[in-house]
C-alpha cells in the first residue's frame, strides 16, 4: 500500500465530519417527492483503487437513486449500441451555460439538438439509441450494463421513485415532445420517457458507485478481471464530459477547484474518479442552487487539495 | 343603402382579383399534412352588414379549418364561463414579440403564465378552462357556442384535420406538458390538447366568418335577433387582443397598415371587422413567413385605405 | 359645453384624490439620481378639449422630464423627415414583449433592428435620423417641434437631468452601440445620444402634455389655428404604436382596461388622448414594476370607465 | 532524445500537408478589416519541449495577432494582480454556450457578470483588472508580462490592426457599457477598451506562442531558467478554462476529439500544451464557422491521435 492510502483510509473520517457541516448550507431536491424523505444531514463515502482497497466513511451505506449520475452509463451504453456517428447525431458535444432542463437552446440554436448527453434534453435523446425492442427490453439492458460495472448483480430500479418521477415530470415531457418535434427522437415519446426516468430511477449506495467510478479509472477496464468493459476510446469521451458538463451549470467551477471528471445527481449522489488510481462514490442529498451536494463538493474539494488529484 | 355599401359590393370583384396575385408571395403551411392540400392559388371573401347586406368575391364558399381564429371564441367561451379574474390568472394581457409556438417567455419570466390568450401557449390554457366534465362535453360547448355566432348550425369539426393535428403537433405537446410544469393546467395535458385540436379544426367559409365577426362588431349582440350572445366587456377584451396579438408576430404592422380589429390562422383564414358596421372573413391559403395570409393581408388593407376603416 | 365635460370638470378632483392612494402602491424611479427627488405622493391632471376647455386637478403645474413620452413626437418627426421608407428601415412595427431596454432581440432576431421607435433601442435610432447638421442643430429643431405642438414657447431642457442621465446611462450606450454594430446607426454615437437624452430631458407639465395630446387628438391639426402641425397619416402612426406599445410591456393591459392611445415615462408622466376628443396630460411620480404611474394608470381607467372613452 | 520527440520532427511536415486541405473549408476572418489580409491557405507549426528541442513545419514564421489567445494570459496577470477572490468577484467560471461576443446572459442571468474570462466580456472586465495607473502603464505591463513569457523581447503590438479594431469593434464597445452598467467595470469604458484592444493586437509567431504554452505546460516555470514566472495554482485555473470555455464554443467537442488545453484566436493561432512536456503554437487564418482555423484544429486532432496526448 501506498503512503497516500493509508493517509487517505486514515484521515477520511476526519475530512468526511469537516465537510459534514456544509450539509447545513444545501436543501434536499423537493422537484420529486419520494426524493424529498432523504435525511438532509447525511454524508458519505466510498474510495476504491484497483487492488481491491476500500476507504469509507460516513453513511457510505445510504442508498440512493442514481439520478442524473446514470446519464454518463448510457451514454456509453448508447456508443457501445451504435458508435458516434450514430450518438452525435442526435446529440452534441458542448456546455450549455443554462439549467439542466433548460429548453432555450433547442428553440434558439439550429439545429435544434441538445447540446450535450448530460442535460436533461440529451439523456432523454441518448436513452431513445439504447438497442431493444422494448421499453423492458432496453431497460434490462441498461440494468445488466450498470450491475456489471458496479460488480453487483443486486442493483435494481427503486419502483417507488420511478413512479414518483413519472407522475411529476411534466417538464421532461415537455423536453421529450419538443425533441420529437425536431426530430431528434424517432421512438413514442412514452417508451423513450419509460426508459430514461427507470435508469434515473436505479439505486445504488456509495460502494456501488465507487466501483462504476473504477471501471472508468481504468479506462473502462474491469479491475478484478482485466476484461474490457468499455471501449477505452468511449471512455475518453465520457470522462470529457464529465468535466465540461458533469457537475451542471457548475462544471466550470468544478473543474477549477477539484480538476477530477466527476457527475452529480438530484439525489446527493456524486460520482469521481482519479484516472488510473480511484474510484469514488459520495452521497450527500443536500443540494446547493446548481444541484450539487454541498458537503459532498466540499469533501471532494478537500481530498483534491490534500493529495494533489486535480487533472490540471 | 349606403354609398359605401355600393361601392363595396361593386368594387369587391376588383380589388380581390388585384390582391389575388399576392398569393403567389406566399406557399401553403406545411406542418400539418392535412394544412397542404389547400389551393394556393385560391383568394375569398365575404363581408356582412348589420342589415342582411352581403358583399362576397373570389372563392368565399371555400372550406377551411379556423386554425387560430378559433382562439378568439374559446377566449370568450372562457371568460363567460370563468369571468375575467379566472381567466387571468391563467393568461397574461402582452403580446411577446416572439413566434406563436415558442416556449421561450414560459421558461425566462416569471411567473410562468402564457403572454396573452392567441398564442398557442394561452390558447391550450384557455381550453382548459372551458367548463365541461369531459373533453367531448367542452367540445360540444365550444361548438354550439361557435355555431350559435356564425347563426349556422352546420358548423363542424373536420377529422381529418383534427386527425392529423392530434399526431403530428408535437410541439403542442411539448408547450402543453410545460404549462403543466408550471402549474398553469389543472387538467390532465391530453384532455386539454384534445379539446384544443378539436377547436382548431372547426370548418368555416367566408360567410360563417363574416357572420361570427358580425356578432363582435356589434358589441356581442346577434344582429339580427337584436339578443347578446357576448356580454360586451368580454367583447372589447377580445377586439383588444385583436389588435395587440391578432397577426402573430406582424400584429403591429397590421395595425398601422390595416388598423382594424383581426384574427389570422395558419389555414389562411383572417377574421376582421369594422366596429360597428361590418363583419369580415377572408380566405387565402398562401401564407407569408409570419404565418398570415398575404393576399388576404392585402385586400383588407385595400379596403382599410380605400374606406378608410382604421380605427386609429 | 356637453354634459360630459360638466361632469368631467366637476368629478375630476374627486376621481383625482381617489386615485392618489395607489401612490403608496409605485415608487420614484431611481435609476436617474435627479429623477429621485421627485414627489411620491404627488398626482395631477390636465384634461383639454378642442374648443378651448380645460379641466385639471391636483399637482396639474409640477414640472417633470418627458423622458419616454418624447419618442411619439421624435417618430412623427423623423417620418416628416425622411417619410415612413426611411424610418422603418431602421426600426420595425412589433411589440417586444421584453422589457424596455432590453438587447434580447438585438441579438437574437434577425435583421437586428429594434422592434419599435418607443423602446429606447428604437427611439435611438428615431434620434439618429432627425435632420440636423449637428446635435445641436437636431435638438433645437425638434425643441422648436414640441413648442409647436404644445403651444408654449417656454418649452426647454432640463440640464441637471440631461447631465445626470448622460453620466449615467451606461445602458443606452450600450444600446446605442449595439445599434451601430448593427448598422442601424449611420452617425457618431455619442452625437445620437446627445440627441436622445436632450429630448427625454425636455421638461413638461400636464397642460403642455395635454395640449400635445389634444394635437394627436384631431390627426395632427392644431385646434386653435386649423392648421395641420403633422399629417394625419403620421398621427395614425404614432397612435398604432402608442396602443401596442405605449405604456411599456404593460401596453396590453393598458388597452384592455383603459382603451386609450398612451404614452408613459419614467418621470411619472403619461400622455393620453380621446380620439377626436380630449388631449390628456397625467403626472405621478410613483411607478409601478413595469415602469408606469401607477395613480396615473389608476386616474386614466376611472374616467375611461365612467366615460365609456375605451376605443375598443 | 526520445523516441516521440524523434518521430514528431520528422513527421511533422507531412501531417502538416494532409492538414492544409482543410484550410479550404474556412474562411479568414472579415470582421476587422485588418484580419481579412491574412493568406487564407496557410499553415504553420511550431512545437517546443523543455530541453531546447523545437519542431516545426509550413508557415511557422507568419506573424499574426494574438487576439482572444492573449485572454489566457491577462487572466494569468490578474490573477498575480488582484488573487482569486478579486478576479472571481468580476467574471465567473463557466462555459457558457453562446457566441463569443453573446450580451444574451449578461441580460439574462443574475448576477450579470461574465460567464468566463476567455469570452469577449470576461476579458474587457479582466481588463480592467490590471494594475497600472494609465491604459499606456497597464498596457506595458501586459507586454512585459508576455513578452517574458515568449522570451522574446521583441514581441510588439501591430498598431495597424489596433486602430482597426478600435475603429471598428462596437460590438465589443457595447459589451463594455453593458458591464459598465452592470458594475462590473469601475474604470472608465474607453480606457479599459484601450487595453484590451492593445493586448488583443500583440503580434507573434509560432515559436513565441509554443515558448507561452510551454510555460503553461511546465506549470509556470520558466523552462530554460527554472524560474517560477506564473504561480502553479494560477496555471492550473488558466488550464481548466482552456479545455471548458478555450476554443469558443467549440471547447466541448475539442476537449473530446483532441483532449488538450488550448485557446484559439480570429487571427487563426491556437495556442496548445501537453501538460509536462510540450508547448505548441499554429497558425492556419482561414476559421470555421465557429471561429476555429480549421486546419490547425485538424492538425492538432492527427497529432493527439498519433501520439496519445489527450489528457482524458
Amino acid at each position: 500500500m501506498t503512503t497516500e492510502w493509508n493517509q487517505l483510509v486514515e484521515g477520511l473520517p476526519r475530512w468526511l465530519e469537516a465537510s459534514r457541516a456544509y450539509t447545513a448550507q444545501g436543501s434536499v431536491a423537493a422537484y420529486i417527492p419520494e426524493l424529498a424523505h432523504a435525511p438532509a444531514g447525511a454524508l458519505g463515502i466510498t474510495i476504491m483503487d484497483g487492488a481491491s482497497g476500500v476507504a469509507r466513511a460516513g453513511e457510505a451505506d445510504l442508498p440512493f437513486t442514481l439520478q442524473s449520475i446514470s446519464k454518463v452509463f448510457t451514454l456509453l451504453l448508447a456508443l457501445m449500441d451504435n458508435g458516434e456517428d450514430g450518438v452525435f447525431a442526435k446529440v452534441g458535444m458542448e456546455p450549455t451555460g443554462d439549467n439542466f432542463n433548460s429548453m432555450l437552446k433547442l428553440e434558439l440554436v439550429d439545429p435544434g439538438i441538445p447540446f450535450n448527453p448530460l442535460i436533461n434534453a440529451g439523456a432523454i435523446a441518448i436513452s431513445s439509441l439504447i438497442h431493444g425492442a422494448t421499453p423492458a427490453e432496453k431497460t434490462e439492458r441498461i440494468l445488466a450494463f450498470f450491475r456489471e460495472l458496479a460488480g453487483d448483480h443486486s442493483l435494481a430500479c427503486n419502483e417507488d421513485v420511478y413512479r414518483s418521477e413519472t407522475q411529476t415530470a411534466h417538464r421532461n415531457r415537455s423536453l421529450a415532445y419538443f425533441l420529437k418535434a425536431n426530430g431528434v427522437l424517432d421512438a413514442d415519446v412514452e417508451e423513450v420517457l419509460e426508459v430514461y426516468f427507470k435508469h434515473c430511477s436505479i439505486e445504488a449506495n456509495c460502494r456501488q458507485l465507487a466501483r462504476m467510478a473504477l471501471v472508468l479509472a481504468h479506462d473502462g477496464t474491469d479491475p478484478e478481471s482485466g476484461r474490457e468493459l468499455v471501449p477505452r476510446r468511449y471512455v475518453r469521451i465520457a470522462k470529457s464530459f464529465m468535466i465540461t458538463c458533469g457537475m451542471y451549470n457548475e462544471s466550470g467551477a468544478f473543474a477549477i477547484r477539484v480538476g477530477l471528471p466527476a457527475k452529480s445527481g438530484v439525489s446527493g449522489g456524486i460520482l469521481a474518479l482519479v484516472p488510473g488510481r480511484y474510484g469514488i462514490g459520495v452521497v450527500g442529498p443536500a443540494l446547493n442552487a446548481k444541484g450539487n451536494s454541498t458537503a459532498g463538493v466540499h469533501l471532494l474539494q478537500t481530498l483534491s487539495a490534500e493529495f494533489d488529484w486535480s487533472i490540471f
